[in-house]
């Protein structure tokens, strides 16, 4: 166990048994994968992490990112992971193998991102935000565009970044004043400052390709004209070349945590970009890649409180404290100290952090498989699992994080004193996770865009469609008794929802949005739980139909610890969506019309 | 507001008018304070903490204590701070006059504490610790020791420190091994090491008097061996003079915060020490001082957490983005942006920080009126005050510790990505607080205490005593009609709280304490909250009582703001009580005979 950051047997689990990779795996463009090739993809990738990854996380932490003389310098051994990755194909995975990628199924893809983020979280930002640019590149750019950058991207030869925060208008993309003004051949010159660029500047590629939000000149205001430019740190000349292109590197923003992860202050002089796409739709070819974005943000917070339940869990088996209680209520002075893993409170502390992070995994797949299936279905049938995926991102964007948060805080609680020295490594994952609630929309955002927008989408058809997968879920675990109590709690909790929203719509119907959203943070709070309630169901009935078949893919042991987790998360977890319900439902408004002199 | 970190309005609303200090003041020890004395007081710590402490905070982060050459250096400014702290009495307060102490109400001197601590939580440790130590010795010392130590501590001329953690042992205070073997002269030879000690080792004062627990030869096993010495840094000799004692700074314990107050690794090499009190009663001692340290580790949550709301208030203020919703639901782009303040969302989350904020902050000064009742009172009523706060103390140290951190990661999401920026102070106070719910005992050392001992003392007469203290503030609320729901709300909680043990109680009469105690996290949750639901509705009582009473102390606002923050607190935080009650009430074990195995 020394040196865990994840369980691979758990994450195969997942993928194959309870995400059912048969429905994905050799479909259409998923043609050239099968079980063997992702299990041995996966071991692949957890070899790398092993060896190159995990290694590192501390270092990287201790030896941050820095600027100096208009540069960022990072971590020595990214060169080497930034090469390794890319021969594993790991930002060439998710591209069409027409573009040169691998069509890779999104839950392999995922998976393999979780155990690199699980091994070190300040990793694989460089490598997601090289395929994403590729991506937006590869989806709406020209052919041009595409023959000029992608192989070099593919490859990490070219890294990538996402140029949309300004600083008089931070999440408020309606707000962005960079300019974009034709030039004579056809491209732009484009001026402007974008701050906490990540992956902004770094010395271990030759280009760096910003996907820039600006306004061409004379663009209507607001969202409407925003556009997506294409603009290199260096200009490729006539003969081939790289020639400077006026992007500066202003600065760096320290942080608390991710410090091995470059986040760079930007500013664009007469700097030349390529426009991608048509003139105005920038947002919305960004937001199409905000999905993808919000569930590797997630991802990422399930990776780090991952290696922090591992790293809490290795101390309280090698910790010896305190004794047992005897039947009188005492300490029994005379034995031996016992492990500190023997007290109830302590093994209470690893199962939260298990049910966290196997919760937040589980969801994380789930997710990706309806990406995949999206991916090799045409019509209705897309569209149902596109809304699917829709509804669930920001919920598998927050849970992770806001959750992923507490997960990590009791990883180090589980050291006590040493658990804030910085010899060990729990304070960094407690600084490191603290930035996943705030990345690509913060949990208010996500909670505004998930009971604001998703939760309607299609007149609340959606809604249903997930409720029928959660029933699913719930006819599998009433096959099974032991089963039968928390298959009864899903059912209730189901009905909570609807009773709960039904008491928000008349706000929505007559117009009050802001009381209607008031409480949109709770909400979250609410469903992500019954979600997270679902995904455990779904596991522990796995895991009983394994072992009823006498499945020997994995031990009794392995498929009992999923039952025995799922009993944990509905005890302590799902007891607490009455009580949520109730806030939600509360008509006493105490925010909206709030005097702000209240607060003083 | 600007460079706000407490509400010195609050603070004496909560001292005369909510908790009634003029019960207290004027009164036998304490004679010589009035209301204006105490209002004196007050200013002048805010107008010292203004000036010497808060301006220093963040500097004392970046240029933190640190080990070279056998010493700990700490920040310049402190030399200024401990001199002026001491003339403002803030060493001696607590002492008697005859001990060259200023009889100080526990009252005046932990609100005092607090707004140090609101301003620069890395400081007050070397003034509390220095008063602690001096504590033992006037409590238990003999009077050589007493005329030897006293004033010089009390000057803060000498510094202190309490030596109780060692290596092997942690928590587990039975397993100490430092030795005490005795020598002719009457003193004893102390060898050991100690490790977490705060103030063990700092360049501004001439000594530094560790209070040390150590096993004199032959004495028993476990808790009833351990003995308590006086080992200073240097040792007095015959002319007066300073030598040195062998007292060993091995090293430092770099930590995630409050790295402005050091922590130290001491070695004893036959360092002399000198018995304080009774051989064999070292723990029994330490643990009447333990009642004040863990009420000041509290505080110090608080005074974190106030810091932080008033940070993230400020920024709320100043900081333009997005707008607020129109009736169509949609953003209104063509008008200016608004401060973040009119987001409902960002005020929910001040509005959550000042409820936890306030409602410690009342806690706190809930459990020091007790302590000074008990000082002024005799008999039975001086027995009954002393178990209120002997009762309330686990509470009152872990409620701001664990809220505090909720809190203050609130503070820091209101600032979006700012706050993971290590420009903004919001960073630091997440980590500063980060170590609140592990000093002096973690929140599961506290939750035994609470639920182990405190809630079943003198047979369950303690708890009747604080439910009859709840009752008096129930029946005050039911007078004003908007206050009775939040009434009702408290009684239904009070009967939660007896069917909660009631259920219980089975485990515990069985000598099944491991089961009985499994839960006891989740139970300090659960009875926390409700005391803190008592708080605000005690605040939100005297503050309905002053605007019916045309009381001119503060404005119409500052009252309706206590009663709009109770009513917060109910919503958000008492609907809390039911589901926990159900968890704790919930007979499935899950921790205490779970297979190690299922934790892979």
């Amino acid at each position: 166990m020394a040196n865990q950051y994840t369980n691979l047997d758990t994450i195969k689990f997942l993928i194959h048994q309870v995400h059912h990779s048969e429905a994905i795996l050799g479909k259409k463009r998923f043609a050239s994968y099968d079980k063997t090739t992702v299990d041995m993809f996966l071991d692949s990738v957890k070899d790398f992490s092993d060896k190159d990854l995990f290694p590192y996380i501390k270092d990287m932490d201790e030896k941050p990112s820095f600027y100096a003389d208009g540069k960022i310098t990072i971590h020595p051994q990214f060169e080497k992971i930034f090469k390794q990755a890319a021969e594993l194909g790991l930002v060439a995975a998710f591209f069409n193998e027409e573009d040169g990628g691998l069509q890779m199924p999104g839950t392999l893809f995922h998976a393999a991102y979780y155990i690199m983020e699980a091994a070190n979280n300040h990793t694989s930002g460089y490598l997601g935000l090289t395929a994403g640019s590729a991506n937006l590149i590869a989806s709406f750019g020209s052919d041009e565009l595409k023959a000029t950058y992608l192989e070099k991207m593919l490859s990490m030869e070219w890294s990538g970044s996402m140029c949309l925060t300004e600083p008089q208008a931070g999440s408020s993309l309606s707000d962005i004043v960079s300019t974009a003004s034709p030039t004579e051949n056809g491209s732009y010159r484009i001026n402007g400052q974008k701050i906490f660029i990540s992956s902004g500047d770094q010395q271990f590629v030759d280009n760096i390709i910003h996907l820039v939000l600006a306004r061409v000149d004379g663009a209507p205001a607001g969202t409407k004209g925003v556009s997506l430019f294409v603009v290199p740190k260096k200009r490729i000349t006539l003969d081939g070349g790289l020639e400077d292109n006026h992007v500066i590197t202003a600065g760096e923003f320290e942080k608390l945590g991710q410090r091995g992860y470059c986040t760079s202050h930007l500013v664009f002089e007469e700097s030349e970009g390529w426009l991608v796409g048509e003139a105005n739709r920038g947002l919305s070819y960004m937001f199409q890649m905000m999905n993808e974005a919000r569930i590797a943000t997630g991802r990422m917070g399930a990776g780090i409180a991952s290696a922090a339940y591992y790293a809490s869990l290795e101390y309280a088996h090698e910790r010896p404290q305190g004794r047992k209680l005897t039947s009188a209520g005492k300490k029994d002075i005379g034995s031996e100290q016992t492990l500190i893993i023997n007290h109830p409170d302590v093994k209470r502390m690893l199962l939260f952090q298990k049910a966290i992070v196997e919760g937040s995994l589980s969801l994380i797949l789930q997710a990706s498989h309806y990406l995949d299936q999206e991916m090799i279905t045409e019509g209705e049938e897309k569209e149902r699992y596109n809304a699917l995926l829709e509804l669930l991102t920001p919920v598998t964007k927050t849970y992770p994080a806001e959750k992923g948060m507490e997960s990590v805080s009791q990883g180090l609680q589980v050291l006590g004193g040493y658990g804030f020295c910085m010899d060990f490594i729990l304070q960094q994952y407690y600084r490191d996770i603290r930035i996943i609630s705030i990345y690509e929309g913060t949990t208010g955002i996500q909670s505004l865009d998930l009971l604001g927008r998703k939760v309607m989408l299609k007149n609340g058809k959606v809604l249903e469609w997930l409720g029928a997968e959660m029933q699913a879920t719930i006819a599998g675990a009433m096959k099974h008794e032991a089963l039968t109590p928390y298959a009864q709690q899903l059912t209730m909790n189901l009905g909570l929802v609807q009773q709960t929203i039904g008491a928000l719509m008349p706000l929505a119907q007559k117009g009050d949005f802001e009381r209607f959203l008031a409480d949109a943070t709770t909400f979250m709070d609410f469903f992500g739980t019954i979600v997270i309630g679902w995904q455990w169901l779904k596991m522990a009935t796995t895991a009983a139909e394994a072992m009823a078949n006498g499945s020997a893919d994995y031990s009794t042991e392995f498929y009992q610890a999923k039952i025995h987790t799922m009993k944990f998360f509905y005890k302590y977890e799902m007891s607490r969506t009455r009580g949520l319900s109730k806030v939600i439902m509360d008509e006493l408004d105490l925010t909206v019309d709030m005097e702000l002199s209240y607060l003083d």
